[in-house]
């Protein structure tokens, strides 16, 4: 077999079946599909090394469509593989098929959810770390567009990629000219943009995109590289149909019905001998070293009553939650060779640093670029790792798309963010995370847990790691706060603590974190007034425990009042308000309605109106309405 | 008087007074300040052109501190420029002071509020492009930190300012080594960081940081250059002082009141020379060169009576509210010269074309870089323009944090998002904007709009550009939906519109965009039925028409189903819910409530539950439980 004239034949139906599958959609990117099928033939038919049966096989070569768009050229791959049927492939898009118009892992074959751009070199510098990590011979392939490399997201990536020297990542640009609605910033000079990763440390070729050989010389020689390579490919988008090849204004213009037997027609004149290509079509890629096969991850079990730091957890002690969450990312790492934590420079803030100091291989210095680190998570969380990545709740907000890209690709990615709220007082309004739980609330299957102890926060943290069905996200505060809770309590994700309570509460006060102490104080204030108050713990956000918020209200006039260290949008005030609607309850909320600022702690929460005294007040001026 | 010798002078004065209002506040950054103090003399006392007395002066020459914890010394520059007392430097970080702990408006002299590391070079572009626009010959001084350099946001501002040509932006370094945790990325390679801004189309020098000469010269340099210039200066973190001196940990530590005069006694030690200068002190910036000073744009007023596409918003015709934002636009562009337009690779998307087609010197193409998109939009704004930036509403996740950071600097940032919803079909979930609501309303005086047809949408952004109090958001629909209201219908920020009523109304449907579409089908199915509902265009998610809403809700047998195509965290359900929770009204949400996939339109609102059949059963479940 001519191997040449294999890729070149393969390439041919890879246009062939991309036009005609977004054609049959009736929408979708077929031109971007056209400048990288040269190049994703060499990969799926030479270069890679896998199980085209077992996309899960750990051994195998990994491949990341960055330019998510183009995946229907992927997807023609998988037909020629014998993975998919050519119905299955025109199906795509249809709202029954797995093939989406951007890739998600209803197609098991997808690496990674993409579809907003600059993401996938991040999730595969996670997947190169992965394999170190494991001992893994693979390498990752990721593809990226021209346009998106001017996403911040793609340098963040780069940089740590080289600083790791991930030889086993290679990154190729389908450098096509142009974007989507007018030419890219570096149209086809490539070596201007081979220059800039070359400044970041890769090693970096310049190709021709339609040259079988000279993609394959530039894979083979970045099997020897010790960085990162990175093969920038110019390209012509449209490749191969003269009527839109290297024209503007084509971007995700599938072929009208009548249109499509003349573009099938001109690709297989233009590539004439690959159309008349007679060898051998089947195809099956050289299968990976067998790696040790290593079972998934048990529910992990911590253990407070025999870690080395519970006497910090002992009743009455100050320990902040911040801290609490390091020493259980250090009990975790004890249980579990699979855990790993990211930090963005701030591992002296979140404590990440104390799994450090136990863990340092298992440890990651992403420096201040979360987007990244949320990627790199996503990667290595895909890759079978229980990473954990964190830094200051504000500068989660960086890495929003990221993280709500890993909702969508379904990924049990474990977040996170200290310095909640006007709480961390002097830092003032930059350095305040203010709309977290609205951030992480909204995506799809996360759990959101706001504890209020350093007891609560282990057992939570604990929890997180077996919680597998979406995204889970911990916030933490800053100041030391007491321990409210023995060792042997209980939490669960879903539950919240009932901490006062008496036969005739005038309200319920629901609270998390920090401004649970400021309700406990409003309790002990008013109980000395002589009047009884109801405290809950709603450490779970989300999920919400409904029906004993229901139930206490009940109990207590049915009078709520919320109290949070967060704006109103989407916060714990919210999500109660929403699931209390119906209920015959008065729900007052308390929370942070202005911009904040530099002061202490104590007064940024009474000029929040979110401290003891404002409890105290809005329940007075609420007993006075009700004429109690 | 010898310049050296003065500014060497004010260096030490500069360390010294961040020491000092540091250790007054207790909390700080001192080690940062001493680092950068030599480039802060430089700058403020030699090269920069600016009225002390006027902030707002036009021509003045602009200072970005992007790494804004170093704040403290350009506080102690102001206090030797005579712009704030001895006791005000003193008052850092203090509740009723200005000086807050990052910098923010409150002091008017901080040109944009930072403190998330890695924007300052953003809103640095928005500067030197208003300027450019302007006539005006200042120049934009930004001061970035090692540390922040790993934030992708520095490279997608880097990019724009090379291809836009930006010489009048020059941005300085202040590399000393550490970051807050551990040793930055490339230490004190500055070459290597020089190289990588190099190969982005900068000019660029690595000089002494420490070296008043060096600066000098540099700074000198830059004048002539024709691209824009970056200054690599290798500092020391804690220069002056031996104990703290490029040593790790000190990040972020003030000295303690003991600790203060012995630290004060070192710097004077060390830098005899300058302790001894006797030369004048007092110093007074050169002015700048006079602006035509401009008004201040009166209200914008459009008059869709009068715009050559009028007939294109007739009733019953069809047209995206995507399109009408666009023609909006355009006549914004006609009324006001300082209306730009900034666009992510989508302006045949968003539609900011329109104003392209008549505006291109006024608009700013950013490429896929929503970031940087954002941060320049601040910048521009900051400098008087009106300015709308817009891209498809998911992407907007990607500039969150600086979003957030522009509603701390009271930024009225004009944004849009387009394609918001599984409305859109086939292109799929990472193309859906279903969280931008909740994102929108977290923002402290934000404004957040959702018009369902081509008219309101083109009045509201009439009122977008007559907004200052805060940001403003406009969601806007991707599918041609048909024209509701006539030519002569107003809009305001805050309202809503009853659009179906009767004297019997058995609930009232809530909806915005797309869904009031499915609301009005539903409408007319139940009235075919015999039932009338009311139904109300709640285009102002915030502020929230709560009066109305409460009004037609009583009319309506106190019950209300809200129905958006939005996850329900910080969506309209959580505004509607709770505004609504303590009036005895019952409400039902309809929201999308699962991941999304492709399909076609329709089948993607039936299978979020969000058309018009899944409002009808809705209806009669809540009937049925009602026993109406």
């Amino acid at each position: 077999m001519d191997q040449k004239q294999f890729l070149e034949y393969i390439a041919l139906q890879l246009r062939i079946d991309s036009v005609r599958s977004t054609s049959a959609a009736g929408s979708g990117h077929p031109t971007s599909c056209l400048s990288a099928a040269d190049i994703i033939s060499a990969l799926f038919f030479s270069v890679m090394h896998f199980d085209k049966t077992d996309p899960n096989n750990p051994g195998n070569d990994r491949f990341i469509l960055s330019k998510g768009h183009a995946i229907p050229v992927v997807y023609a791959a998988y037909k020629h593989l014998g993975v998919i049927t050519d119905e299955q492939l025109l199906e795509l898009r249809k709202f029954d098929s797995p093939l989406e118009g951007h890739p998600t892992p209803r197609f098991p074959y997808n690496e990674a959810a993409t579809g907003s751009l600059g993401q996938g070199l991040g999730v595969g510098v996670g997947f190169a770390l992965a394999s170190r990590l494991d001992g893994v011979k693979n390498t990752t392939y990721v593809m990226l567009g021209d346009g998106e490399i001017a996403e911040g997201s793609v340098w963040e990536a780069a940089e740590i990629a080289a600083k790791e020297n991930l030889a086993n990542l290679v990154a190729v640009v389908d450098c096509n000219r142009l974007g989507q609605s007018e030419p890219t910033l570096h149209q086809h000079h490539v070596d201007t943009i081979a220059n800039k990763f070359a400044a970041f440390g890769w090693d970096t070729y310049a190709v021709d995109g339609h040259s079988i050989d000279e993609i394959l010389a530039a894979l083979e020689a970045a099997k020897e590289n010790k960085s990162p390579t990175m093969i920038v490919a110019k390209t012509f988008k449209g490749y191969g149909l003269d009527d839109r090849e290297d024209k503007n204004s084509f971007h995700g213009k599938p072929h009208k019905p009548a249109e499509l037997d003349g573009a099938v027609a001109a690709l297989s004149a233009r590539f004439g001998d690959a159309a008349n290509y007679s060898g051998e079509t089947n195809y099956t890629p050289p299968l990976p070293t067998k790696t040790n096969a290593k079972p998934s991850p048990a529910p992990l079990v911590l253990d407070l009553a025999s870690d080395p730091s519970k006497e910090k957890f002992a009743l009455g002690e100050k320990l902040a939650t911040r801290k609490a969450f390091g020493h259980a990312l250090a009990a975790l790492g004890r249980v579990s060779q699979e855990v790993v934590v990211l930090d963005g420079d701030v591992k002296n803030s979140t404590f990440t640093q104390t799994f450090q100091d136990e863990f340092p291989d298992r440890f990651i210095q992403c420096y201040i670029a979360e987007q990244n680190m949320v990627s790199t998570a996503t990667g290595l969380t895909l890759r079978g790792k229980i990473s954990f990545a964190a830094t200051f709740a504000c500068f989660l907000t960086r890495a929003f798309d990221q993280i709500r890209m890993a909702g969508i690709g379904r990924v049990p990615l474990r977040l996170s963010g200290s310095h909640c709220g006007v709480s961390i007082g002097e830092d003032g309004p930059s350095q305040m995370g203010l709309e977290d739980l609205g951030m992480m609330r909204s995506v799809p299957n996360s759990v959101v847990l706001y504890p209020s102890d350093a007891v609560s926060t282990y057992k939570l943290v604990g929890h997180m790691a077996n919680y597998t069905e979406g995204m889970s996200y911990i916030r933490t505060t800053r100041s030391d706060t007491p321990v409210l809770y023995a060792h042997d309590e209980q939490f669960e994700i879903g539950g919240s603590k009932i901490v006062r309570q008496s036969e005739s509460d005038s309200v319920v006060i629901v609270a998390a974190g920090i401004t649970l102490h400021e309700a406990l104080s409003a309790h002990k204030q008013l109980l000395a007034q002589g009047v009884n108050v109801a405290v809950l713990d709603c450490y779970s956000i989300k999920p919400l425990d409904v029906n004993t918020l229901r139930k206490l209200a009940s109990k207590s006039k049915n009078r709520v009042i919320v109290v949070e260290d967060h704006y109103q949008a989407g916060g714990l005030g919210e999500a109660v308000t929403h699931a209390l609607v119906n209920d015959n309850v008065h729900v007052e909320h308390l929370f942070v309605n202005n911009i904040s600022r530099s002061g202490t702690p104590a007064q940024l929460l009474a000029d929040a109106g979110i401290d003891a005294k404002s409890i105290i007040d809005n329940f007075n001026n609420f007993r006075e309405d009700a004429h109690v």
